[in-house]
């Protein structure tokens, strides 16, 4: 069993609001974090797979595959877009890095699959400071 | 003559979007950074300044005093904002790093006078592969 | 099950010598970071912690509060310190990368618990190339 | 438990290229991996181990034997080489991150054992984008 | 006046050998760097451009065609490439960190001013401790 | 004309204690960086030399050369020391970065000459946030 690792990443705006508080308890909760008209961050999303390495190849995946499915099916929707007006899914969650990775864990999980590998690891990183890793369960 | 520079950094969200232009002639020269949303950054911002070197304390200035100074007065009203809709200066200026850095230059060169010495250069990393500097002429 | 991360820094001298040695045997051991009036390091510290998310917040745990611990708790007594000679539990343990994990995790382990989180890794980076981790067992 | 991570660099030349196949298939599987005369990385080589800690020397192994060992073993052999032409092992097997990782798990592992330790993890990154981890099963 | 600088990167192998040299005198001049089966690097270039600010765009020049140009013209005839195998410039000159400044320069300077801007410096990093910079003069 | 610059570094101990104040006045002018028993930083140092290429090398000055120099002048005496108490000449001038750049110029000026090349400046790092830059004049 080896795993492998791409990195890519993003721009994006976002606040964090609970609409169903007061401005208060939300300043209380997130801090600067609640501004209303948003803040932003450049994010890396880090995929790991893992899987047993095909002799023909050297590889559990192609890396080339790899990117191509984390740039469509998650960096062209997020980049550059304000995560909590632009994303569905962050209508009803709040747009945590915790959150994101569960986001994105339940986009690439299935496609993963279909080219025979197995998602390990979603781990997104929000500032040099901040990073969160979600496993699957 | 030495040089010392300071680093900080500060999140904030913006677009490019020039309001005198119709919503296509933005896209045209702005692509996906004119998203109507927002978008955001890691900003990193370098603050250069030149002097002597003072021999009783072996500094041109106090690394100390520069960070304050910067964190006072411009780290505290970038970060966590957003640039186009909090920000005066980015109501008639659009916020590229470039304007940021003229900004930022403005706002600072006047304070490090007052500590006896001189500021060199301003310098805006907004990702891993885009940066300014601005040296003030 | 989510794991989030911050990460803090802190600078620090200290020397790898175990007094019941001879200066030979230290030299032995510990080559040049025996050396008798000490060197010192650029410390990075990362604690990683896990729990559920909490659907209000979106957050395992609030950073701002995982960062407050870390710095009252840990870098504030390790900061611009001597480890050997200020730090009480490095007169009876070598401040090694690993003895310092240990130490950082006895002393945030109950504090984390109080948030209803779980601390699940300390990793402490003293150089670009050396690094420790120590997940409590 | 303590885990404990060394890291060292090499720079090498490589191709992905299966010589049972046509040029067109490597082309399809590896791209401009495949071009015919090669091209290169800084590649990062990370060795985990793990061990209880050694209340005389505060460490789990001595972090200058280990990078001993590593240059010795693997970095002497791969630094400034091409991975296809001048490793014997990579006549028969392709020198992806996958297969080095393997290769590098199977020279360290009785060597760290030497030293009463136990090798964790081989992980090798190849650019800022792609790395692989191998834990030895 | 105002500066900025657009990185990209590129993978290729090349070699140090002087073909009017014997083996020995290239083996003193340049190291393992003179293996004959050639190595190779992860190269990062920095191409920075200066020019006034344009108040309709807030750019000196837009950094998406700068990234064109500096893909078009230069990464993509370098990129997993062997430099001297492959690149006609590289059969008579030898392909240092210093000569592929000037190479760079040479294709990158008219093309930056047709754009209205003016090249200032190409900076191209072959490991974290080595890297050249060439102001055209 | 090219320049070129190679990165060391060191690991070092020091505080900023001016002998000639009270513990008070330090206290003021260096904070925590005046603490009695010392702290240490991970000290990068960056040397810029420039000169023409040499055509049969394609070298302004072999980098291995002036690694060398930088490693058995510089690194060899300040590494794994303690800058007050080690090293003469912060016996009389405090350890800050401005003055380690200076004396590091002082010596390498001569020993860069005998090259044929030119030293153009020292930068040295102490923190991912502070440096210092010094041009010889």
């Amino acid at each position: 069993m080896i795993y492998i690792t791409r990195k890519e990443h993003f721009n994006a705006a976002h606040k964090l609001f609970n609409l169903h508080w007061t401005e208060e308890e939300n300043r209380k909760a997130f801090g600067k974090c609640a501004n209303p008209n948003f803040h932003g961050h450049n994010y890396e999303i880090y995929v790991t797979i893992k899987g047993k390495i095909n002799p023909e190849t050297g590889f559990v995946m192609n890396l080339f595959d790899l990117s191509d499915i984390l740039k469509n099916e998650v960096v062209e929707h997020l980049d550059h877009k304000n995560l909590n007006l632009d994303i569905e899914y962050f209508k009803t969650h709040l747009p945590s890095i915790e959150n994101l990775c569960v986001y994105v864990w339940n986009i690439l999980e299935p496609k993963i699959k279909e080219f025979g590998a197995q998602l390990h690891c979603i781990k997104i990183q929000e500032t040099d400071n901040n990073f969160a890793e979600y496993y699957g369960e």
